[in-house]
């Protein structure tokens, strides 16, 4: 059975295409990623590579617009990355070019789960090895919506979501915690999930916060730090709390 | 012999072509979904994965329209389901445009499962990983009807038929209960026959039904419920009687 | 050796095509269906799966037209026969456009093996797990014919002919009993064929006859279950005239 | 070694070129073919297979005109056989269209031939397994000859020759009793060197004349049986003056 | 396992691209080769093969220009190297020609970065063997700046790097030695860094000097010679300094 | 080691092409080939394979005009042979079309050997399994010409020299007898040697004559027949006053 | 591991191109070649192949022009420089025509290495077997050059270099003996090089030299022998002064 996992276009006697699965694999391995939708903001972060220490902190951005009301963080292969998000911001122009109209979440994850589903069913190349999370607000209902799409070209809609390394712990905290947030409260909820996989806190996590007004918004590292630090304050309340005898209300 | 099914275009000694048989797996790992045809309408009712508590429940919608009158539900890759949905919307319209007449439900069908058929005979390319199941109503006639197609291109038409997970059950289930009904019973009889594999009722079904005039409509979840309910109550005044004496009618 | 059967292009080292004899065997595993030549018709019967008792039994249909005066049956993968199918017809149509006359029975028999041929010699492809019947009448002449296409491309005339599961059965009948038979002694023959290797009757067949006069009329239920009906009541007759004593004439 | 022989277009190390040698086996497992030439005329002759009895002998011609004055018989795949009939058809009306003139047997011998070639030198296709014996009159010097082509895209011109079945034994029998002959004794001694490996005489046998002013005729059953009847009474005769003591003359 | 790593498209079961890993190996026997940003220039430095005594060292210049304010220096294979600057520097001179305007640095790695991801994803090609440090100056903002690209297209921004043979000795130097610098002391960190991997000093290195005013300068070896000696006292008076009793300052 | 040779277009790990190997191989198993530069004649001689009895000699002609100057005989696979000639052919034809000049024997030979090389380098064909000798009259010097190609697709000019099966004994008579020769005496050198390998004399041998003035002039075999008797006698002569006691001259 | 070498385009583990190597293996196996530049010349001399004692000496010319002022020699597979060879003369032409200047030596020496890189990135081809001199003179600084290029599309440019068999031994050689050097000196300096790897002296080298004025100059036999009797005279008087007790100067 080994060797059903080599040939690209090929199912295995179970169903599967093992290079799909394979490509979830690079995904795996790549950095954390969340998404936490508000109710007037998205909010994405990402784990940060422990960057070389003389590393130009520009070029590392993972979280980055496709046009102005969409953003897009992802995990997996960094240069297939750059490819997708190419493709997906020519996409976004020539929509605004031959609609007159800007494309709304949904057209263009399905643009971008579509071209993963072509690496996956043709001879001759590889699946994108990546998971995309998608953020943006409507051009129309001013909605905002989180999908997620992954090597196989699927893609669903999410409250919040994460993928990349580790991304189970995240939903599984995400799952316990997650209320509709607005404002700060949804940027706090996503680095605290961020935070339940990545070490020595704010400086190796990346956030940015879509709204519909001010688009994306990249946080720097000192407003990151400020909320790590008002997160951590509350958790010490908590555990102090729940040590000292419980208090009326 | 463990070698001719990796090949796609390649015919094994006894004459099985093993590429079509495995995206059957894929099919079969798929979720259920169930199509029954009334007098006065079409219903498609799929099983929903337990959906992770955050998704969005807008984008996992398994069954989609593919013009006013026809609709379409299917089981295996989600990604595959796409490419066949999009390229059948877009034979939708351009028959529109071109014959100035919309497509009926054999035509779209014969055109799907043509495009199944064509990656079972080329190099280079997978089969699709997917059966569907298409209902509609004739424009020229006016005629309900509900057809299936499958990874080698095959396609059929039916009274009432379900594939994906478990379809074995259900079509037992539907050929010792299936009756020609109308209205709310045909829906009644495809959630009847979801319940045989779907555990924990109505929250993890959907169901859409087609008539003529209202084309397609989704049903709610208290929609669901409600009928789950009635099954449920049936189900136990049938029980009830059963252990009673048998009374006169 | 087991290896010169996978590479579709290549001979065995004793001159054996084997991906053509492979795809013979789908024909073999696929219905069975004869074809005889009246004097003043050509019948083609197809054995029906025992469809699933829900199946709509109008698009199991396996005779079909190909022109008003040409008809089709055929053994082996359905979706291989819609793809020879509908080329064929397009072939019939754009005969009639650019010649401005219909096709021989021939000319479209000779088109379709040659479609079979050429995908037993070029790369990338399989060849059609798929053996055409193919019944007309002769636009000029007005002669009724009944060809044979197989997987290798080969073609031939015959008087009588089936092909498809237990076709040498159903052969050896035929060639036992045929008799130049006109009208409804020719579908009756056909019939008699099909049930050699059909059980239970009439519901498994599905016979249509061509005539010169009213093209392709595809038999009622009704009507075949009266002729099995007289065919078993001839035998039983004749069965107890084998026992009892040999009466004068 | 073994695997010299299943790539196309490679080279054992010995200088073979398996996939030829294979072609050629698939010709020696054809019907035997035998060409000869007159004075006046030339004879093919082919084995017919003892066709099915319902086969309807119209369609097993194996003996067919390319042009008015060009005949080909062959032995071999006979789908394969028709793709080269075809194009070489295409091409003999296609040299009159364009240079007004019929094609020579030797032009569309190379033709022929070059197609064959063609087959064994590039990827993705396999050889032709079909050899020819082609026939016809000089359209200017009015001279008969007798052509054979093989899988390897050979061809040579002959007096006499065979091919196909058994085809060294009717070859042998040709070399020891070809005399230049005319008229009827050229037909008798083609029939002669068929029913060397012919059982059963002439209902299985398949004979052409081709003369310069009639073109290619294609005998009559009976025309054979009758000459079958004189060679096996001569044979007869031959054998009782062997016995009988030598006569005067 | 053995077999995921030559197939160019193939993800390793545990998503890896082997061939992409094998390219660096070739990057990693290539010259080692520094980059350096000062505040007001940007340095590249190379090891030089020590090249045949024959050599014309005209040719093995490694530093080259794309365009006036942009320069490359590469590590691995040498006429893989000439490919990308080939298609740099036309990509340089058309974007002056179509936007009339000089390429940013970060648009021209881009450009280098998808040429090479591209060589990472479609069948027939392997990837490119080599990684590049590019560094310039902004046409507009008139700030320096570093780059590198990687075999996987990967490429990231940096204010000292190194990439080829023993890059990371190169790299831990930096990290420790590295201060924002400007004019002669960032030729010496970038010179000092090479050192640390290249013996017998100033012959065996190229370095050359991009600074916004004068553009590219490629060092002489006497002016190589003149740092390297400076730098050998001051490492000397260093070690003296260590070993004597420390002054007062 | 054994597999670098099925590969058409990989060199072995000492450098060799085996597939160029192999085709000379089949070179080797072909009909012996000379050829002799005379003073103001070339001669080209090869081996006839003691055709079959029947067979017409016209077709088997082996030395063959490319234009009227020019003439080729080959040894190896005569098919490939056919291919190459007919190119070469449309080339001199093309030439004096578009220059208005006749070809010279080195540009055709270039032609061919440019031919047979490009088949070496390209995947999906192999190489001609094909040597050529070549001669012919210089059109603007005068001068006469042989050239030999061999399946690499080189090409080297000679006085005299030999290929095809025991090409190595007759290159060694050649080498030991060769003397600048005119008129008969040249063609009595290629006959002798190809005696040196040809059994039976004459009549299994074909030699053409190339002069300036007459173009190629096919030696009969009566030709053929006096110039093998004249060297016959000559040899005995020779034996005989071996034998004899030394005459004074 | 023995299998990363058969597939051209895809890298070893350790980031080998194998196929490269074993082009160059090819190159190692070829004749000797040598080039030396002078001040005002640039001398080119090859080993001639022990040709067959009636080879035409004419066309195994291994030294030639690529343009008036540029010429080429290489060591290798003699079919495969044909070809680079004919691209490179064409560059030169089109560039003369599409400039109006003509190419300068480094141009073509790119435009060579180029077409060698490209056949060892993309599948289906092989790369070249061949390194090759290019000597010439600038036609703007009139300054002669001398360049090699090798199979991995690698160039670079020298005083003087050797390629093919054994031709380190000739570099190590120059490397002791080479001296700036004009007019007869640089011939002399490369036929010694040469004569230290062939054997029997002048007869089987080739020698020419270009020179700003007279272009290509292809050196008579004579001229050659001189220069060797010259040499060998020198080093007898060498060994001569050697043993004998040193005179005064």
């Amino acid at each position: 059975m080994a060797r059903y996992d080599r040939a690209i276009t090929v199912f295995s006697p179970d169903g599967h295409l093992f290079q799909v699965e394979y490509a979830l694999e690079a995904v795996r391995k790549g950095n954390a990623a969340v998404g936490v939708r508000g109710t007037d903001n998205v909010v994405l972060g990402v784990e940060k590579k422990s960057t070389a220490k003389l590393q130009d902190s520009r070029t590392v951005r993972k979280i980055v617009n496709l046009d102005d009301h969409i953003a897009l963080a992802c995990a997996g292969l960094k240069a297939d990355a750059r490819v997708l998000i190419n493709r997906a911001r020519v996409e976004c122009q020539s929509h605004r070019l031959t609609v007159e109209d800007p494309v709304t979440v949904e057209y263009i994850t399905r643009y971008i789960a579509g071209l993963q589903q072509k690496y996956t069913q043709s001879g001759g190349v590889r699946p994108f090895g990546l998971s995309t999370l998608i953020v943006g607000f409507d051009p129309y209902t001013g909605a905002p919506s989180l999908y997620q799409t992954d090597p196989s070209g699927t893609f669903s809609a999410w409250k919040a979501n994460a993928t990349g390394r580790n991304s189970n712990s995240i939903r599984e905290f995400l799952e316990k915690n997650y209320k509709e947030t607005s404002g700060q409260e949804t940027v706090k909820l996503a680095i605290r999930a961020l935070l339940e996989v990545v070490e020595s806190g704010g400086k190796n996590i990346e956030v940015a916060v879509m709204t519909k007004e001010r688009g994306l918004h990249q946080l720097e590292e000192a407003e990151i730090d400020a909320i790590v630090a008002e997160i951590e304050a509350e958790k010490a309340a908590a555990e102090a709390a729940k040590k000292a005898p419980p208090k009326e209300t």
